[in-house]
């Protein structure tokens, strides 16, 4: 065997402390739910805040869909095309609007998340995971 | 008004051209479909040839259950967390794996799709997009 041949890229397994970790740190994530028109896949800008992930939005939008409970996966993701590496998180639960009057009181104090397109976006969606996987493709 | 302040960031709708010459340019995507057990959204390496999304994976793994006919979404996007910009493309269509002799034959003959990950992944899944669209946020 050549010692000095490129070791074959595998994936692992992260740990679930590892997966708070990068959910706590990312921006951008992607929300997944199935409507009755199929699947759907859009990205949001979210805070990790006491394990829920939470992002705001429009209520006009396709996105509002979730202000009702429903199932969602929640994935972020870092990859390098030239060195074939990377990693990614998912987080399978529960989404659903605030709606309490102390909880918006709570949400609307708090810095983040604030959306990057401008217009009026007051609905936040709070995703409640109940299973929180990842994986990284290491050389 | 003030000239100087920075313009109000917005969504904008991406040309169906545009979103075929990113999903032509991207090397990983996410796919999004419902299981039993709720949704999913997983990382990718894919090629974008004919109009089509075409990726590889193991028998075994739960991306494997895309052989039989899913309805899917498949996403990509880049973002900048400085400039707070950036855009994203989503193809939604039905998925399977390639089975007839001649099919496999063609796939096998082309460079690409390789998957990043060793092991034996000879499962190559083919969403056919109906529906393209994108959006970006710019500044």
């Amino acid at each position: 065997m050549d010692a000095s041949a490129p070791r074959p890229r595998r994936f692992n397994a992260l740990p679930a402390t590892e997966c708070t970790a990068r959910l706590q740190l990312g921006k951008v994530g992607r929300v997944g739910w199935n409507t009755t028109d199929g699947p759907l896949v859009l990205p949001v800008t979210y805070v990790y805040r006491d394990g829920q992930i939470i992002f705001r939005t429009s209520p006009y939008g396709v996105l509002s869909e979730l202000r009702n409970v429903r199932q969602v996966a929640f994935e972020i993701d870092d990859f390098d095309v030239v060195s074939r590496t990377g990693w990614s998180v998912m987080a399978r639960g529960w989404a659903k609007a605030a709606v309490k009057p102390d909880e918006l009181v709570a949400l609307w104090n708090e810095p983040d998340p604030v959306p990057w397109a401008a217009g009026n976006r007051p609905l936040f969606i709070i995703i409640s995971p109940e299973q929180v996987s990842g994986r990284e493709i290491v050389g």
